[in-house]
C-alpha cells in the first residue's frame, strides 16, 4: 500500500487542528487594549501549540520521507498520533479560560506526554516493519532527545499542582529543544531528527 | 476519469469530519475535576466515533486502492457516504448534550447504519463498473461482517428506547469487531477488507 | 503553469465548505423528538446545499479535466468562484434561524446565481485560454442547462417576496435538472456537462 | 527532501483560513434587511481579507514553482507566514465586532505587515538556499511593489489612530496594487511577480 494518502489525510488533520486552534480567540466585545489583554493567556499558548503542531508536522515529514510502505497497524499507530494532536485546540481553551490554572495546565502536559507516546509507537510500528538496519532505525539512532522530552513533561504535569509558570516554562524549553537547529545539541543528543517534540 | 481527486476530496472531508468533532468539546468554565466530569459521555463519544472514522478511511482507502476507473455514479455514491459521515459531528454534540438519553442514542445509530447502507452502495457501485470478476468482488468475498453490521445498527436503535447502554455497547461491539485484526474472525467472517463497519 | 494546485486548493475549500455547513446545525438543548423539529429547515437546507456543492465540486472536476494550462487570470476566476461558494453555510444557517421567510430565502437565491455567472466566468476564461476549437469549447456546446439555471434563479429570487415555498421549490427543481443523469433531458439541453447548476 | 508536502499543507492550511472567515459572519436573528446592516462591516473585511489571503495563495504558488529543494529553514519560514496568516479571521471578527474603531483597524495593518515581513524572510531563505543567480531571485528582481506595500501598511497603522477609514482606503489601495495586472504599473514596479502584497 502506497504512503501517499497517508501523508495527504495526516497533512489535512494537522493542517485543520493547526487553523482551528485559532477559533478558542475569542473576539472580544469591546474595541480596547483593556479587551486584548485577558486574551494574552490563550495568545501565549496559542503560539506555544502552533510551534508543537509545526514540530511534530516537520519530524512526521521525515519520517515518513524514510517509509517504503505501510500496512493496517501503520494506519492506525498514525490515527492514534492524530488523536492525541486534535485534543490541543480543546486545552487550549481550557488554559486560555483559566489563565494557566493547575487541571488545565496539567492537561496540557498529558496530552502532549501521549502525542510523544503515540509518536513513539508510530515509529517503533514503521521500524517494525521496515526491519532494524532500516533507514529510519539508523536515523532514529539513541534518540536522547526523544527520551528526554517525555521525562521533561511528566516534571512539568506534578509542578503543574504547585507551580503553573513552572510548568508552563518546561513546555517552552521542550519546544526550544527540538527547535533550536544547534548542532552541539543535536550531536550531543544523537541526531533526533524525525522524533516526537 | 482518474480516482486521484476523488481521493483528495474524501480524505479532505473526512479529515475535517474527524477534526471538527473536537469543536463539541465545549471547553468548562471552572478549572477543576468537576468541571471536566459532564465531559465524559462527549468525550467517550468523541473516542468511538473518531474510531468509526479512522475505520471508514482506512477501508475507504483499501477500496478505493483496487479501483481504476470512477465515473459519475461513482462520485456521487462516494458524496452520498460522505454527507452520512457528515452528521456524526451534530449527533455527538446531542448525544453530549443529553447524556446518552434515548433518542441521541438511536439517531447515533441511525447515522452508522446509513453510513454503513451508502457504503455498501458505494461498494456496489464501484463493482458495477468494474464487474464481478474484478479484485474488488474477489475482495468482499461473502462479506459476512459487513452483513452483520447493520444488524447490530438495527438492533442497537431498538434497544435504545429501553436501555441506551445496551445501545452504546453494540456501537462499541460493531466498532471492535472492525478494529482487531484477529485472523480468526477475519477467516471466519469471509475476509471482510475494505468494507464499511 | 501547472493545474495540480489550483485542484488541491479547490478540493480543500469545497470539502471544507460541504463540512462547515454541518456547523450551522446547532446541537438542541432537549433530548426529545420536539427539540429537533425546528431543526428541520437547517437539515432540509444543508441536503440540499450538499448536493449543490456536490454539482459543482463534480462539474469542477470535469471541467478542468479538459484543461492543460492555467494562468493568473483562471486562477482568480477560480477563486471568485469559491468566494460565491462560501457564502452558502451563512445563507443557510440565516435560512434556517428564520424558517424560510422572504430575505434569507432570496439571498439564497442571490448566492446561488451570483456562483453560476462566476462559474461561467471561469469557464470562458478557461476557454478563452485554450481556443474555441478546444475540448471545452466543444464539450460546453450550446449550453442550454447551464442558460435555463439563472433565468429559474432569478424567478426564484423574485418569487421569495410572494411566496418563499415557489422559490425553494425552483432550488430544489434546479438541482434535479442537474442531477438526474436522463439521457433524453442531457440530449435536449445540448450536453452540459462541466457547467455549474 | 520534496516540496510536494510543503505546497500540500499550505495549500491546506489557507484554504481552512479562507473558509472559516465566513464563521466571523454571525448569522443574524431577525429576518429583515435591517439585521443584515450591521453585518456589512464584517462582510467588507470578509471580501478583503479573502483577497488578500488570494493574492497570498497566488503569490506563494508562484514562488514554490521556481523552487526545487525545501530544507528545515524554509519549512519553519513557511510556517512562520501561515502563522501571521491564521490570525486574520481573528482579526477580522474583532474588526466586524466594533465597526472599524481605532485598536482593531490598526491590527490588521500589524497583521498584514507582520504577514509581509515573514513573505518577505521566506522568499530569502528560499533564495539563500538557490543562490543569487537562481530563477526566483531574477524573477523579484528590485522588487518595488514588495517593498511599497510594508511602507504603506505603516502608514495605515499610523493613520487608523486618527482616521481608521484612512487606514482602511490604504489596505484596498495594497490589495489593488497587488491584484491589477497593469503591465505598465508591473513593469514600472520591477515585476514584483511572486511576492507578498
Amino acid at each position: 500500500m502506497g504512503k501517499g494518502r497517508l501523508e495527504a489525510f495526516s497533512d489535512g488533520v494537522l493542517a485543520i487542528i493547526i487553523t482551528i486552534m485559532v477559533l478558542e480567540l475569542k473576539v472580544p466585545h469591546g474595541p480596547g487594549l483593556a479587551d486584548l489583554r485577558p486574551l494574552i493567556p490563550v495568545i501565549l499558548s496559542y503560539v506555544l501549540s502552533f510551534i508543537y503542531l509545526g514540530i511534530y508536522w516537520n519530524n512526521h515529514h521525515h519520517m515518513l520521507h524514510a517509509v517504503q510502505r505501510v500496512n493496517g497497524r501503520v494506519l492506525w499507530a498514525n490515527l492514534h498520533l492524530l488523536f492525541w494532536l486534535s485534543l490541543v485546540p480543546f486545552v487550549i481553551g481550557w488554559m486560555g479560560e483559566n489563565h494557566f490554572t493547575v487541571l488545565p495546565t496539567a492537561l496540557y502536559g498529558v496530552v502532549l506526554l501521549m502525542a510523544a507516546v503515540a509518536y513513539w509507537i508510530l515509529q517503533q510500528t514503521i521500524i517494525a516493519r521496515h526491519g532494524g538496519e532500516s533507514l529510519l532505525a539508523k536515523a532514529v539512532g539513541r534518540d536522547l532527545k526523544g527520551k528526554l522530552s517525555p521525562v521533561l513533561y511528566v516534571i512539568a504535569i506534578f509542578s503543574a499542582f504547585f507551580a503553573p509558570w513552572v510548568a508552563g516554562a518546561l513546555y517552552v524549553l521542550v519546544a526550544v529543544l527540538w527547535l533550536v537547529p544547534d548542532r552541539r545539541i543535536e550531536r550531543a543528543l544523537a541526531g533526533g531528527k524525525g522524533q516526537m517534540p
